[in-house]
């Protein structure tokens, strides 16, 4: 394990910290640190607070600001923030229009932020973020993983909040999203979790998992890593068959780099995975690539396709300003 | 060597094939593939060309956009792209006002720029970036290498050029801003060029290579990675000693990724820097963290200070549309 870091305890809180430094202008760091907020509150608009384990950075700190999150609660590596922590995210951001807790379909990540709602004083909605194609129940998780699709929804529903939708509406708008967003991932290489010192799993020289989960978690099979062409294929194949839209359909792809992986080969993805979706008959009309949602050092990328409409369209070019993600403004 | 790619040969294709689909609001890849332009040009402006080997990414592809370059041609790996691609590109984006070339300071690019310039129909001025502290001469250097300061100064020229300063006054400014950067880089591990298969340089489990160029070539020495603080210590301090800026002075903070580091590493870099700086006594009123010039899948960051003024502040802060740096607009 080679990585820029201290210590395996003071991580996360170093993380924050570079966080605080570099997005002054964006970010506020609770001084518990116990979250990040947005710098500037907008007072009556419905607040939205997310966060899950530290190591999938830029997710969800770095998606704090105008536009998308009020608040996020980094958990230690890997792990829930616990429901202290979202209550005080919460409380900070909650200017009386409630608020909703974005989660991403985890056991853990979903018991804290259920037991934070009951603890708080304010309305709350949850909303359950499950686009992982990969398999239906795994290891810690009832049901799809919540995985980079969660990106999508905190931008199509943080941009609803923006323009005045209430805690209902954002919490139907959040179901729609997530019922419009599968992803599909592959790791080239395992991540390693600094304070076990070693990788989390083993794969051959020549070897990707297919359907690799954000924490590691194994996914469909091994398979012999082969061109770029061949790992998008599998990726976006997997995504079409149980998502089975219409010819002609209007998507936005989602190239989403898993931590390792240079923005080269990213680039090198996107080209191929817009090829096999034109050719499967659909318009991709957005775009983004870049690494987002991380699994520490791993080496690979995921795929996410969400099916647009005029009102989804809307709401992922509306203007927004955070860490990971700026446009418009 | 495992990643994601179809073929050596086709790579620098494929990634061009990549940014032009997942950009093409703003990018329009030249049918011979020798230059990717804006797809908007601005008739009268300045234009901004620049460009060098394939395995940077996102630069300078990405950085092709308004209040950025006009056009960049990218070469084979870590190679120079052609005279014949550099004029192609002038002559695709010089509207009448001439065209600058922003070139870093290697060898090969330096001479095949030179030579574009010489074969170029319109007017041509050619600005040389060299920001690395780290080395005076190396390999296939005279002087100091051209990295991450790069995006500094295309960013800041890009926006004067914007603002319709003629050639003359470009040349001028980037010679400003060259002067006013400094950069100094540390690898955990090589890169592999892809042709080559193996890795192009061999560090120890528990080694860091202090000082290294973007294409892996060898820095100052070699050391024993200890923690964050330190890495940035040492490379703040390399710097520090060379700028020897006054107490108080105002400076950008740019923190960029290699490659194969994710966005944890960084941000927790920019927190280790920001304290730095302020202990020495300056004021980071600027900050830049992400993966912008990279070495292929090299793992380590640099860090590069610019010494702020007004005007260059205010050029930082111009509006930009690229693919990767976007505010503003």
């Amino acid at each position: 394990m080679k990585r820029l870091m201290n210590t395996p305890d003071t991580l996360p809180t170093d993380v924050l910290d570079g966080f605080a430094a570099a997005h002054a202008d964006i970010l506020v760091l609770d001084p518990g640190r116990r979250f990040m907020r947005r710098r500037t509150l907008a007072p009556g608009k419905a607040a939205l607070v997310s966060g899950g384990g530290c190591g999938h950075e830029p997710m969800h700190v770095g998606f704090v600001g105008q536009g998308m999150l009020d608040a996020a609660c980094p958990g230690q590596v890997f792990t829930s923030p616990t429901p202290g922590q979202v209550t005080g995210a919460a409380q900070a951001v909650d200017t009386g229009a409630g608020c909703l807790f974005i989660v991403k379909n985890y056991e853990g990540d979903v018991m804290n932020f259920a037991m934070a709602r009951e603890m708080a004083r304010g309305q709350v909605e949850m909303l359950l973020v499950r686009d992982d194609v990969a398999v239906e129940d795994a290891a810690g998780t009832t049901g799809r993983r919540g995985v980079a699709g969660t990106l999508i929804v905190e931008k199509c529903v943080g941009a609803a909040a923006e323009a005045g939708a209430d805690l209902r509406q954002l919490l139907a708008l959040g179901g729609r999203v997530v019922a419009a967003t599968r992803t599909m991932g592959v790791a080239l290489t395992s991540c390693t979790v600094p304070a076990a010192g070693r990788p989390t799993f083993l794969l051959g020289a020549d070897e990707m998992e297919i359907g690799v989960g954000i924490h590691g978690e194994p996914g469909r099979r091994r398979a012999k890593l082969g061109t770029a062409q061949a790992a998008a294929a599998e990726m976006v194949g997997a995504i079409l068959r149980d998502m089975a839209p219409r010819r002609g359909a209007e998507i936005l792809l989602l190239v989403n780099g898993l931590g390792g992986t240079p923005p080269q080969e990213l680039y090198l993805m996107a080209g191929c995975a817009t090829a096999l979706l034109r050719d499967a008959g659909l318009a991709v009309s957005r775009h983004l690539t870049g690494t987002f949602v991380t699994a520490l050092d791993m080496a690979g990328c995921s795929i996410s396709i969400t099916l647009l409409d005029d009102e989804l369209r809307r709401l992922w070019d509306a203007p927004v300003r955070t860490a990971a993600l700026r446009w418009g403004v």
